[in-house]
């Protein structure tokens, strides 16, 4: 983590990961309850869109900086994908083009890569959907890219407004996507079940029809607040 | 309805419907064609998309206005809903977060509830879907809200730059929203019925290949105004 | 071809076409691959998505240029739709009015026409879908139009950042809309085809775990550009 | 005020208005500070710009509902302007086309007009810029408008996001324009003027070098909070 | 005129230009009244925004198409520029870059050139406007570009969802930029300055107070829409 | 460095700067050629935009997290500047309130601060103009802000798509805003000043009537790729 945001020029091959309990328990919980678990940190701008409906997964981050319409470095960060990672790309000027396609997707899957988060664009995305590789991106579209300049692979970068550091957790579904910081990951899970454990007792007290005023006692506050029924 | 738009910690709870065959009328009958039977007015903003797709709704308006990420409102509005209402979220100034998840969304379901629509964001997209709780909303996002400041139940609001006044019916499908005046829904429904009717005619004479430019006369017109065949 | 885009008042009803089986040759390639064929040029704007999923045509464009909120223009092209023909619709000035519905698909329908592709909106979106007829749109919106301005038919119109000449073969899925001028049709579906082949082989190669870096032999290039490994 | 947004083909002659010293007083407050002193409500969306820098002014409002693209209600409009009134216009549907221009804005200003709040677009801005009318617009634009459709005057209007009553006082500046109900105008005035009267004495103390921290004793609730320095 | 739009790598040296007195008689006219007069066709998109207050002006459109963020085509065309021409650059992909800053427009300033719209970015802002070269553009923005793509010089070009072909001519004020083509253009100027001497009477009139009800004789026309006064 | 990206509830009060001469250097280098001379990188989003016009400033980054519509930290961070210092603040999820106005702006500038960068909004803007103090902002507006919510003071901050570090100079005028790594601010300057003697000669030989077609040699390398002139 000593490198700083932006360097480019550089592949770091060691990146330490959480247990993979501690991910697959992450997916499991999903965004939203994953977001109130760790304070309402780390959601990734609400732009990124999933290209398929109901996916949930987690994953390691591996992190990549691209130069803008260049794609190279995906090539060289698929080198370091371990089975499970996320591959989280972060541009250094905006771009809509297609960084990402069925070939890439073919490698990525062939090192098992759970999915990708771009800032950018992807194409091919009936292949992809048939595939079963899920990605989140800004946009869709078939403009290519080059192979031209030098970016990083595995350095903090800014993916849809939130920084992400390699090896972090990134959770998405059909909510968006949130990172959580690898030291804090196993922290936020239990949070995190507490609050599904919690969430699960009032959903039982709301199919029978009790309302959330009482559920959580919320009338004497309106009322202090000035609240008239009229 | 003499309570100004804007006016902030007022309930309304007696609210006038229209009748429910007529609801179900314009239901039946689309957005696209009310729309053009009230004479092209009430069409809210086409930036609210269904996170569903196929689903065709209408209900009475149970309005809500809420501050910016604070969904405190909607628990109290839950309470004014009538089986088939539909809620209608507008705010007092723009937000994105998610104001309404699966807890919210059983809470309205076990009321009978027929709809959300949110100017504004939503979440646990997925889980709604699967519930089969239609919802139109801006944004699809996991950030959370508070329930700090008060809003109003059943005052006219602004959603999606339209006004919506508590007992409006509104309908709902994927072309979009558009609101009809409690006073004026048994008026459109006829018009949007005898609409219809005229449209089956049209639609016969179409998939028998006739064209437009015979079955509505447009030739001597268009040739009037000058337009020329090369 | 002599005609300037922009004119008001033309229909052109004769408009050379491209041969049938390059037409079809070119959908079954698809637009990214036709797009890097061609030399990277001729994608419309990523702005304009399909309004389902999955569908992947190619047709002669019928071109359109209609006023803002004005759609009788479509109703005169579909006399000039033949078998096949994509229908291609371009503004004077910008509008989201939902130009394009039901009934005028069935009319389009009637005729062979391929899909539709609008710099505008269409409605009706549900029946379209059920159709089967393929949109590709700026947007979704059940704000209706008059027929009142003439705008012109198959003379060269700006879509989605694009100029569209008659008689090009447009090529639309689901990552997005190309255009290839018609004299050039055969020997982009050549050059396509040779893409195709290549990419065949090369997935192979990643499917059986092979790296771009070492199929490409790009660790060279890399490391003479500088990129370090730490 | 009985007559709900969205009529059509109404015009109201007769509306209440603030008195004058009011209304001064609130263009003297200006739009930040009236914002906050009517608790936050009431602001209308910041997409709205002024097409001049550094203008200030207040005015009763005379509410234009139009037609997309259509500029035949501001005519009727002017003759409801009394001295010092400000037009408000709002659309039925969506338009960035330029409904006001120099011809129109010579015609407010003969009738005393103070200026123009429009949700759609004004052209010939470097002559209204000349002639010192003030305009805060949603867009530029050349883009010109019809007389073909009937919309109301002195009706509810919703323009940028905000329902605004005839007769409302409308106060705009560099920082976008807010609405006081007419009936809550006094006692607004005087909530802002208490809140200069506060913010001055606490400029001096800024000027003279005081900290935030010290002047609103934030230190003890900040350590309560738990934040750390380090 | 007969290479058709998005060729690339050609450059036309001979483009037939509009009379000079014409050209200047446009630009004095202004967008807004050269769009009228020519009937409403010709207006690029309103997102080209002035970066300097006050510029009106005209000339012939030497047309540049550019690969994204590579402004090497600019270098191309400035030869090919005569006193008094714009320069008029669109893009193969849509690009926010800089493409052009003060270097650029010391060598265009010293072949005479009118200014530069540009469907893209330019950077050196403040110099610009010192140097008092003006432009209109899609934005402002540093990030560079590279001279390493091929693309066209005078030939047709989509710019803000207009084509502009070489020798047009392109006027701009601060209402935007309309394109009049040069075979129409002394006719649009007659026009327009049929437009500008009856406005000069209208004006005249609603100086005196004169409302445009009257002096168009709106009034019966209005009642018979139906128009009610209450 | 040590304290990661989003962390809550932390002001780190020691930072290195960069030496004042590099700082004024930079400054009056501008924001493109200091990109240009970094290699590219380190360009904030071009949707920051000045609020005042000609402004050239430079200065070292005291950096702000902060939460949605609260500006409580500015507090904070207001204490932690030092004269020269520039004010760059981001938010952990987007927010156009404005967070920063004259009060604030006054007690900025007793402190000496050179300026402020806010991924948010701002208002007052008549006045932040009339005190001459610069602010880039991605937005203007009145919303009003709360202080009951930590964020950080001087840990890296994602702003405008970019990671600023407290210490790192930041670059800013009518182009844009750029950030430079502390570390490397020497190097860049140096680099800069190079960049700027070069161009200096360069633009001799433009006023002079020179191409940069000959200047840089282009056209023999303009042919080998396959340019013609027809």
């Amino acid at each position: 983590m000593s490198i700083p945001a932006g360097t480019l020029g550089v592949v770091v091959q060691s990146v330490e990961r959480a247990a993979q309990p501690v991910i697959d328990g992450l997916a499991a919980c999903g965004v939203a309850t994953v977001h109130e678990a760790q304070g309402r940190k780390g959601l990734l701008a609400s732009y990124l869109r999933p290209i398929q409906s109901g996916a949930r997964v987690a994953g390691s981050a591996v992190t990549i900086l691209a130069p803008p319409a260049d794609n190279w470095m995906l090539h060289v960060a698929i080198e370091q994908v371990q089975a499970g990672d996320m591959l989280v790309l972060g541009t250094t000027s905006p771009s809509d083009a297609g960084y990402f396609g069925d070939l890439l997707a073919t490698s990525a899957m062939a090192r098992g890569c759970a999915g990708l988060v771009i800032d950018a664009g992807v194409r091919d995305v009936r292949d992809l959907g048939e595939m079963g590789f899920p990605v989140w991106s800004k946009a869709v579209g078939a403009q290519g890219t080059i192979k031209e300049t030098l970016g990083s692979v595995n350095i903090p970068v800014v993916c849809a407004q939130e920084v992400v550091y390699p090896g972090d957790v990134v959770v998405a579904d059909d909510d968006g996507v949130v990172v959580v910081r690898r030291a804090e990951a196993a922290e936020v899970l239990a949070a995190a079940l507490a609050r599904e454990a919690n969430e699960a007792g009032k959903r039982a007290r709301f199919e029978a029809g009790e309302l959330g005023l009482d559920i959580y006692q919320m009338r004497e506050r309106l009322a202090a607040k000035g609240l008239k029924y009229v």
